[in-house]
């Protein structure tokens, strides 16, 4: 498969900078000037810039354009590694996350500790136009069970996608689920028992730290590379030494770090797993959403032994009140159908005909590409707002997908008392404590930057920049 | 609480049969002369006729009207008490709701095995009704996540709804889960811990034998009596000696034994339970469905120590694609919304405003009535035929609420058997098999009698009587 067009363009512009035709500091053309040069769309052009502002050789300026970075540095550190932890999460999690919730049920808060995108970026309207056709269509569309593995036409939709994520599976191997932590979870019983060590990332999403550990299973942290994932010879000594049962990793659009995994990584995690016939749980859930078009592929594209899982859903994409995803779990798939089943018995029937129908004709891609734009755009302006209002010292991922930053405040900052200060001011952020079972992350936070951009939002920034020097 | 009106009349019935006005094998007055010599509504009438009729006094034939049945005898014997059994599933079970499930699926079969009403009984006009109203009056319904507990508008008018089951709850109280398999999944692992002992009635639910076992934890199954429920001495002597976590208990409508027990029996439980400090996770799924009006109360009536969880959903009554259940978790409230949070994110936005709405304005109350009068006339039809095309020594459950019958067949006739050569036949039926974990009921079915009447479901009664003759 060669290049998409915008990363050939992207290209261009980096064999300007090598060249020296463009500084460090210098602005690269505008979108309508590279768009001319290059014989390109501006949306293609829009496209080669974000991948390259992605990778951190260009950065966008409000109002005034992108410019060429500084030479590229490590922003985060590289996390420490504690072998063995298998602490339950953080005390005060729970506590944490009912803030964040109450904060998203309040019209007054700014939620940047949120995990999802605003409301109105979701295609409600062609998801009502065909929610009432269905209905006028089948009156009975809710009155009997979608049991497992759920809808055929879904699953068949489903399977039509398949090489998007560069895999290859028929209908009879999806099973629909209540979203993709139901995936997770079902996915986490299928292949390992109460007691056994499952290794994730580190920061790795709370709500895969709360499934392990409520399960009764133990969780070990990897150290993982803020731009490069979790250090795969480490994983391997993990493997060795406690007897993992099992790895959940996010290879794309990770939450909360935002990088994309390279194929190379993907292949070579696939092949250390499956020497040891280790079973994969791969959470794709943020992956559509990766700043780059087509979509990045999936570690389970790699996968020749049935061992990856591959869980997902539209919650990201389409709408998150629906409750649907589903998971692909090669050799394990009918210990997750038979625990689907006997855990939540079947998946909503309404969502299953009203997506599998929007999958058919309701444009996904056009929405996912016009999506996937609009939050770029905003990842880079939250950016932009933070570094202008944080204290120095401050540093902030460069998310290759997704709508979350992962920022590191300078130590002195206990984003515990930072919470609980912007609570106060009705602004929810998430603390770094949550993404470790380990109380690692005290002064790091997760900005959602999936709301629509608007003054209050940047006066939010600005008062959490004011409250981070008077939290010590 | 004085009794009922048509409970009053069924008492003026059996003075009748005790003085010897009416003897057993006589037809007792028509609907209409009950209803004109009483001065009571037809529809009273059929009810005090239909509370007869489950607890035994009387007997309907097909196109003739009620009869006093020969005196009361014991329809199933007791079963055994297997102290200590901690089996899986009887193997085979995934296999018979695989098939099942396919005949649920198929049109041109006789889904004898499912376990929910026929699709045209539930209010489908009513819900299709304000399922539009909400998409035009909140075209963003679904857009969000509606975080544990769930939705304040459907959690009153659950709360509302308190009195009914005896209780007195708040909004608060309730945590919406993705139906009521969800609701008992999430109390079993709050207050009990893989390894632990779980105490049962036997036969149960093949669902809470699912449950329990693939969570790790060890079944009990207490003996169950036909019409009185667990034996409470057992169920004591099995705390004391195999240290049981928590028990699982049908109060209402049994699936598959189809008894109500008595307001002292529910008290003895609690009672007896709350002596142990030991958690009671109460199915009350089909309790609306009891042949009764109002309804019977539920042991959580009784509960004064938080200890009883109660668990509901709308899917027999309203819809069952919607997957919409709750729980009165007591004392373990905070962990079950934990669990909830971890397992499934949030329960759909879309059924919980639709059902709040129903609740509200849908006449619920209305549509119960009508359906627990035409599902209670089912069971009887169903009862006259098998009674009819079934072998001699066949007995047969006589239910007190919900659509299931539990029919005893002649030991010889291997029901595993039964249901492969019924299944040739596309009828699906239920195995005894399955509501056991230790082998027990292979000469028991349960039957559904939710389906709408027709000639296609008499053949096929006439067809299993015939092929009962035929598996040894």
């Amino acid at each position: 498969m060669s290049a998409p067009l915008y990363v050939k363009i992207a290209e261009n512009v980096t064999r300007h900078v090598a060249r020296g035709t463009l500084r460090p500091g210098d602005r690269v053309p505008s979108l309508r000037q590279l768009s001319r040069q290059q014989r390109v769309s501006i949306s293609t052009a829009l496209q080669a810039y974000l991948w390259l502002e992605s990778r951190g050789y260009l950065e966008a300026r409000p109002q005034s354009g992108f410019y060429v970075r500084t030479p590229f540095a490590s922003l985060i550190p590289e996390p420490q590694f504690e072998a063995g932890s298998t602490a339950r999460p953080a005390t005060g999690t729970d506590a944490i996350l009912a803030d964040v919730i109450e904060s998203a049920n309040d019209p007054a808060s700014i939620p940047f500790g949120a995990g999802s995108a605003d409301a109105e970026l979701f295609p409600h309207r062609k998801l009502n136009l065909i929610l009432r056709r269905v209905i006028n269509r089948q009156p009975l569309h809710s009155m009997r069970y979608d049991f497992p593995p759920g809808a055929e036409p879904l699953r068949r939709q489903i399977a039509r996608r398949a090489p998007d994520y560069g895999c290859d599976f028929s209908p009879r191997d999806v099973v629909v689920t209540s979203g993709a932590l139901e995936a997770v979870n079902l996915s986490l019983r299928a292949v390992a028992r109460p007691g056994d060590v499952i290794a994730v990332e580190s920061p790795t999403y709370f709500g895969i730290i709360g499934s392990v550990t409520s399960l009764g299973m133990k969780l070990i942290e990897i150290p993982t590379h803020p731009q490069e994932g979790m250090d795969l010879a480490e994983l391997e000594r993990a493997i060795r030494k406690h007897h993992v049962k099992a790895c959940i990793t996010m290879t794309n659009s990770h939450n909360p770090l935002g990088y994309v995994l390279s194929d190379k990584y993907k292949r070579a995690l696939v092949e250390l797993t499956a020497r040891f016939d280790l079973p994969v749980i791969e959470d794709d859930i943020y992956g559509d959403l990766a700043f780059q078009d087509p979509r990045p592929r999936t570690a389970k594209s790699f996968d020749r032994k049935g061992l990856v899982l591959l869980c997902t859903s539209f919650s990201k994409i389409l709408c998150p009140g629906f409750r649907l995803g589903w998971v692909i779990a090669g050799r394990f798939r009918a210990e997750v159908e038979r625990l689907k089943l006997l855990t939540t018995l079947a998946t909503g029937s309404l969502p299953q005909v009203v997506i599998a129908e929007f999958l058919e004709t309701g444009g996904y891609d056009r929405h996912l590409k016009k999506l996937r734009t609009t939050l770029a755009g905003q990842v880079q302006g939250v950016r932009q707002a933070i570094a202008k209002y944080f204290p120095e010292g401050t540093r902030i991922s460069r998310p290759a997908g997704g709508h979350m930053l992962w920022i590191e405040l300078p130590p002195r900052i206990d984003t515990l008392k930072l919470h609980k200060r912007a609570m106060a001011e009705h602004i929810s952020i998430l603390p770094g404590t949550v993404f470790s079972a380990t109380g690692r992350y005290r002064n790091y936070i997760r900005i959602n930057c999936g709301q629509r951009w608007s003054d209050a939002h940047d006066r939010a920034l600005l008062t959490l920049g004011r409250l981070c020097e008077r939290v010590h």
